[in-house]
C-alpha cells in the first residue's frame, strides 16, 4: 500500500477522531477507545518490515499519517507518534532477534506500545535476580505506557543505564492516573510506579553506550527522534487549529460592524491574518519533512552513522522544533482573533489546541533548541548528545 | 477615606477571591458570594456622592480599586466596573431626582448593579401600557444582570431608544444562566428574557438623543465608559497573571538542565522576558490610568462636553483598549515559557488568565480601535459614536 | 553541468560579489562590472535549451544559482533573476521562432536581459507604422533595463497590449538614471522614456490573451514568475544577511559586560536569536523551493494549464512571498542585537540589508498577498490573474 | 517662563531641524549650526537655578523639550539631553562652588557641554602635577565633546576614580572626528585623545565614592540619568518616525489597487497598522515621564537618597528604556508598510529614524535592562550600580 492510500486511511481515523474531539476530551477518560481505534485501523504495524508481518512503510509515510491523526487529536497523535518511535528504537541495540520477535508481535497481536524513560526523574532502579531483575521506582510521566500492550522502559542497573521490555500488564506496574494538566489532556502521560517488577534477561535489549562506542551514534538517535515527533505533532496542532477556525469563519462567524463588510469572510484583518498564518504553516510542514528525511538518513546508516551526520541530523530537527513551537502557540493563540466572541463559548472546544500546543511546548523550552541551532550556526558546534538532545 | 485606603481594602478583598479562584471557577457557580464579598467590604457606594449616603470617591479611586480586584478574579472585576458605570450612568440623563433615589438605594441597601443593552443584539421592544411600558425580548449577553439588584436596561418605544431602571427581581424577567464560555466564567453574562416586565413611566431616564441635541455628547459617553473599564480589567488581567506567575517561578520551577543555572531566577530568558512583559506593563497602566482621567474629566462637563472633547477622550481610551489588549493576551500566553511544564497542571489553573484575556478582547475587535486611532492620526476624525465606539 | 557544479560556480562569483559589496554600492554606479561578472562567469544562458545553444538548466538549478548570487548582492541577483524570467517568458507566447532566435542570441552573445513592463504606470503607447509600431512613453521604473542588451517590452496598441522585443540601444530610448532608493540601489531600476522608438512587426512577441482564450493561463504566468523571483531573493537576503552578522560576531563582538559571559558567542540572547532566524530561515528556503516546483510544474503544461493549476501555483508562491517579506525584514532589522554598537559603524555596511529588504517589500504588499492565500483557504477562491498576482 | 512655553519654542526650533533634517544629515558635518540653534533659543540654561542666572526649568520640562527636539532630529535631541545631564550632575558632588560658577557660565557664556567618559574604554591616566594634574588617554565615543565649549571628563588618578572639567579648546585636546555610524550621524561621537591636558586641582568636581559612602547613592544617579535620556530620546525617534510616515501617508501615498478603498488613508492595514503603533508610543511617552518624575525625586534627596528608593528609580528607568528601544525599533522599522514603495526614494530620507533607532538602541543591550526588570520582580533585587545601570 503506498503513502497515499495510508494517508487516506488516516484521514479517514482522523476524521472520526475530529468529530467527537472536544467530547472526549471533556470526559477524560484513558485514551482506550482511542488506541483501538488505530489499531482497528491497521496503523500500528506501519513501520513494522513486511518480513516481520508488518507494513513496511517508511518514516515519510508514518509522518504523513501523524500529521493527519495529529491534526484532528493531538493527544492521538502524539500517543501513535510515541508507538512509532518505540517499535523503532529496538533496532538501536544488537538484538535482532527480540526486535524480530517483538515485530512480529506488534504485527500479530497490534501491539500499543508505551515508554517509561522521561529523563528528568530519577532513574528506575535495577536489582540483579536470578534470571533477569526487579525494578523499582516511580516516574512522573510515562506517556502512553497505561493504555500500552508492551513498554520500552529504562533503569539504572549496577552495570549502567539498560533499555528493556515489558509486558505492559506485569505485576508490579502501577499505572498512577495523575495526567491532569491542561493539554494533551488524552496522551495517557500519568505516572508508573514500579514495585519488583520482575525483567527476563532476554528482554534486556542492551545498555546506553559510552561516548565513542561503536553503539553510540546510533544509540543517541532515539532523543532526536522524539523531538522529531513533538515538531510534527505541534505542526499539526497548528493544522487543526486552522481548519477548525477557518470552519467557524465560513460558517458562523459575523462581519463587524464597521468592518465595511459584510461577511467576516471579506474582513481585511481576517483574510490577511489566516493568510500569514497558513504560509508560515505551510513553511513548517516542508521543515518537519525535511528534518523526518535527515532522520530516515541517518537511521538508515547504523553504527556507520558519524558524530558529524548525527550533530547535522539534530540541528535540523532542533530547527524544526523552534520553528513549530513558537507556531503552534501563536496560531492556535490568534485564530480567535478571526472568530469573534462566540467562538469562546465552552462547546466549541476552540481552546483545546492552544492548551495542547502550550503543554507539548513546554516539554522542553524552545529556546534552548534554539540556541543549539545558533551555536552551530556560530561555532559549528553540535549539541552534546542527551535525553532532549 | 482616602484612595490609598480604598486601595489598601481592595487589596484584602482580592486576596481573598485570589486565594480561591481556581476552585471557585471550577465550580461555575454564579458569582453570588464574590459579589456579597465586594457588598461586605463596602465597594458598591464607592462613587456615589457623599450627599446620597455614598464615599463619594472619584474616578481614579475606583479604577484602582478595579486593578486590584480584577488582577485577583477578572470576572468580578469586570462585574464591579460594569456596576460603576450602571451607578454612574444614570446620570447622563436628565432625572436628577431618580439618580438621587437610585444612590440613595444604592448606598443603603449596597444594591449590585447589572445592565441589559448589548449592542449587537435585536433591541427589547417597550409597548405603552397605562403608567409605563410592558417590555418584551431577550438580549444573548447581560454581564452582571442574574446578580443584580438593579438593572439598567434600554429597549426600542414607539418613541425611540429609552433607559430605564428595573428592580433586577420584577416578574417576567427570566436570567437564561446559559453563560458557559472559556473565560470570564464568574461574569454571570448570560442572557436575559422579557415577558411583559412592567417599567413605570417614573422609572425611566430618558431616551437617547438625536445628534445635535444639547444632550448628545453627554449620553455618548457610556460607550466609550465600557471600553475604558475593559481596558482596565484587561490590564488587571495582565497583571494578575505575571503576579501568579512570577510566584510559581520563585517558589516551583526548576532551572533547565542546559541553561547553565541553578535556579530558574537566574535563567536569562525567563528574566529578559519576565522584565519585558513587566515593562510593558507598567507603560499600559499608565496609558489606562491617563484615559480614566480624560473620561473623569469629560464626564464632569456636562451638557458643554464638546464633540472634540469627546473625540478626544474616545481616541485616548481606543489607545489604552488597543494597548491592553494586545499585551493581556501576550503576557497570558507567553508566561508559560518562564514557569515550565509543570505549570500545566490543571490545578495550578494557570491558563485561567490566558481564557479571560481571550473572552475578554474578543468583546470587540481590539484591530477596529486601532483603526480608529489611526484614522484620527492620519485624518483627524473621530469615531462615530455608537455602542462601541 | 550539474546543479551542484552550477551552485559551486555562482559561489565563486558570488564570493566576488561578496568582498566589495559595500565597496560597490556606495559608489552607486550602474551595475555595469557587476552584469560583466555574470556573463563572464556563463550564467546567463543558463536555463537556454541546449538545442539553442545554451547550458539547457532547470529552473531549480536556476534558484540556487539565484539564492547563491542574491546572499552576496540582493541588486545582482534581483538583475539575474529577472533576467531568467525575460528569457523565459517569450514561450509564453506563440513565437517559437524568435524564442529560439533570441535564446540563440543569448547563448551567443550573452545578452542580458532587461524588462519595461511596471504595472502601476500608464502604459507605453504603440503607433501603426510602415512594417511596425512606434513608441512613445515613459515608464518610471523598469529594472535592469539601463544595462540590458536587449529588451521585453509591453505597450497599448490599437489592438490591444502588444509584448515584443528590442534591442536596448535602440534610437528613442533613453535611461533616466534616476534609481536613487534606500535598498537595491545596483539594480538599474530607474526609469525608461521612449521617444518615436521603432518595433518592427517581426519582434513582437504577441499580445495580451482575453480571459478565456486559450493562452490565457499560460500567459498570466510571467506575474507570478517576478513574484517567485522576488521571493527568492528576499530569503536570500536573508541568509546574506545572517552570513554577514555570524561572521562579525564570531570575529569582532564582545560580550556584555552583565551577561556573564566571556564570549559573544557564548551569549544565551545571541545563540537563542540566531538559531530562531536561521530556524525560520530554512522553513522559508524550503517554501521557496516548493514554490519553484509548482512554477515549473506549471509553465511546462502550456496550453493545457488549467486555472485550477495556475491558481494553486498562484497561492504557493503568495505564501512564499508572505513568508520571506516578513523574515527578510525581521533578519535584517534584528541582526544588530547580536552584533553590538560598534557593527553599526558605516563602514561594515551592516544596514544594507536591511534597505535591501525594506524596498523589496514594498514591490507589492506582502499583506494583500496574504489576503489572496488566507481567501483561498476561507473560500476556495483564486486570486484573479494580474500584474501583481 | 512655564512649561508650556518652553514646549512652544522647542517646537519652534524643532521645526527648523526637521524641515532640513535630510539634507543635514547628508551633509554630515560636524554640529555647529545644530547647536548653535540650541544657543540662540536659550535652551541651554534650562535647568541652571534662577538664583546662578538660569531659567530654573524642572526636568519634567527639560524632557518636555527634548522630546520635541529629539522628535525632529534625533542626534540634537540626544546632545542636547546629554548637556542637561552634565549641567545638573556637577550637583552629586560635594563643590557648590564650582557647580555654581559653572552655573553662571552657562547661562552667561551660553555653554554647551559634553562628557568624556565612556564606560567601556579604557580609562583616561590622571598623573598629579604642581596644581592639579595632566590627562593621558584615549577615549572611543565622546557624543558632544567635540562641538562642546566645556567638558565632564572622568580619569583614573592615583587616588582613585576623578571627575574634573575643562575647557573643551584646552591645549592637548584631540577631537578625532571618527564618529560615521549609520544613525545619529549628526550627534558628534568620535573619539578624544587627550595628551598632557592640564587640569586644574580646583576644576576637579570629585572622586567616585565607595559603596556605602555617604555620596555612594546621590552619586550613582549619573548613569541612570543617561539611561534616561536615552529612552527619552528613544520615544522621540519614534514620534518623528510617525509624524514623517503619516505626512506622507496623507500627501503622497496611493492606495493599493486590491485594497478596495481610493485612498491611501482608508486602507485598513494602514489604519490598524499607525494606530497600534501610536497607542503603544503613547504608553510609552508616559512610562518615561514616569520614569523622570521618579528620577527628580531620588535627584531631589541628595545624600538622604536610599539604596531602595535608587533601586527603584533605576528600575523604573529600565522598564522605559525597554519599553522605548523595542517600540523605537519597531516604529521606525514597520513605517514603510503604511507608506508605500515610492517613500524608499532616497530623497525623503524615511529610512534615518530607523538609523537613529538602530544605533541608539546598541549603546547598551535593551535585553540586559529587561534582565535587571525581571529580576527585581522575581527576587527583589536591584541592579548593582555601573556606568550603564
Amino acid at each position: 500500500m503506498d503513502r497515499q492510500r495510508w494517508v487516506a486511511l488516516a484521514r479517514e481515523v482522523s476524521a472520526g477522531l475530529a468529530g467527537d474531539a472536544v467530547e472526549r476530551e471533556r470526559k477524560n477518560a484513558e485514551p482506550v477507545v482511542e488506541v483501538a481505534a488505530l489499531k482497528d485501523a491497521g496503523l500500528l504495524p506501519l513501520l513494522v518490515p513486511v518480513e516481520h508481518g508488518g507494513h513496511g512503510a517508511d518514516w515519510a509515510t508514518a509522518h504523513a499519517v501523524l500529521a493527519e491523526i495529529a491534526a484532528a487529536d493531538a493527544s492521538v497523535g502524539h500517543l501513535l507518534g510515541y508507538h512509532y518511535l518505540h517499535v523503532w528504537r529496538t533496532t538501536l541495540f544488537d538484538r535482532p532477534d527480540l526486535t524480530e520477535a517483538l515485530n512480529r508481535g506488534t504485527a500479530e497481536h497490534r501491539w500499543f506500545w508505551g515508554g517509561v524513560a522521561n529523563p528528568r526523574d530519577d532513574a528506575l532502579v535495577l536489582s540483579d535476580v536470578d534470571g533477569g531483575y526487579l525494578v523499582n521506582g516511580r516516574k512522573f510521566f510515562a506517556t502512553g505506557a497505561s493504555v500500552a500492550d508492551r513498554l520500552v522502559v529504562s533503569g539504572a542497573a549496577s552495570t549502567g543505564k539498560l533499555t528493556f521490555v515489558l509486558d505492559a500488564a506485569a505485576p508490579g506496574i502501577r499505572y498512577l492516573g495523575d495526567w491532569d494538566n491542561l493539554g494533551q489532556r488524552l496522551s495517557a502521560s500519568g505516572g508508573v510506579e514500579f514495585t519488583d517488577v520482575f525483567v527476563a534477561e532476554s528482554d534486556v535489549l542492551g545498555n546506553q553506550p559510552q561516548p565513542g562506542d561503536r553503539r553510540a551514534q546510533r544509540d543517541s538517535l532515539a532523543a532526536i527522534g522524539f523531538q522529531l515527533v513533538l515538531s510534527r505533532v505541534l505542526a499539526a496542532v497548528g493544522r487543526g487549529a486552522l481548519d477548525a477556525a477557518t470552519l467557524y469563519t465560513r460558517e458562523t462567524a459575523r462581519a463587524w460592524p464597521t468592518s465595511g463588510v459584510e461577511r467576516a469572510t471579506d474582513d481585511p484583518h481576517v483574510l490577511a491574518g489566516y493568510g500569514t498564518l497558513l504560509a508560515r504553516l505551510e513553511a513548517a510542514d516542508l521543515l518537519v519533512d525535511a528534518a523526518a528525511d535527515a532522520f530516515t538518513e541517518a537511521a538508515t546508516r547504523g553504527d556507520d552513522l558519524t558524530a558529524e551526520q548525527r550533530g547535522r541530523t539534530s540541528i535540523r530537527i532542533s530547527q524544526a522544533k523552534v520553528v513549530t513551537s513558537e507556531l503552534a502557540v501563536e496560531i492556535t493563540n490568534r485564530l480567535f482573533e478571526f472568530t469573534g466572541a462566540r467562538a469562546t463559548g465552552a462547546g466549541h472546544g476552540m481552546d483545546r489546541f492552544w492548551r495542547n500546543a502550550r503543554t507539548l511546548t513546554l516539554h522542553d523550552p524552545a529556546v534552548y533548541k534554539a540556541a543549539e541551532v545558533g551555536r552551530h550556526l556560530l561555532t559549528g558546534e553540535f549539541p552534546a548528545p542527551s535525553g532532549y538532545s
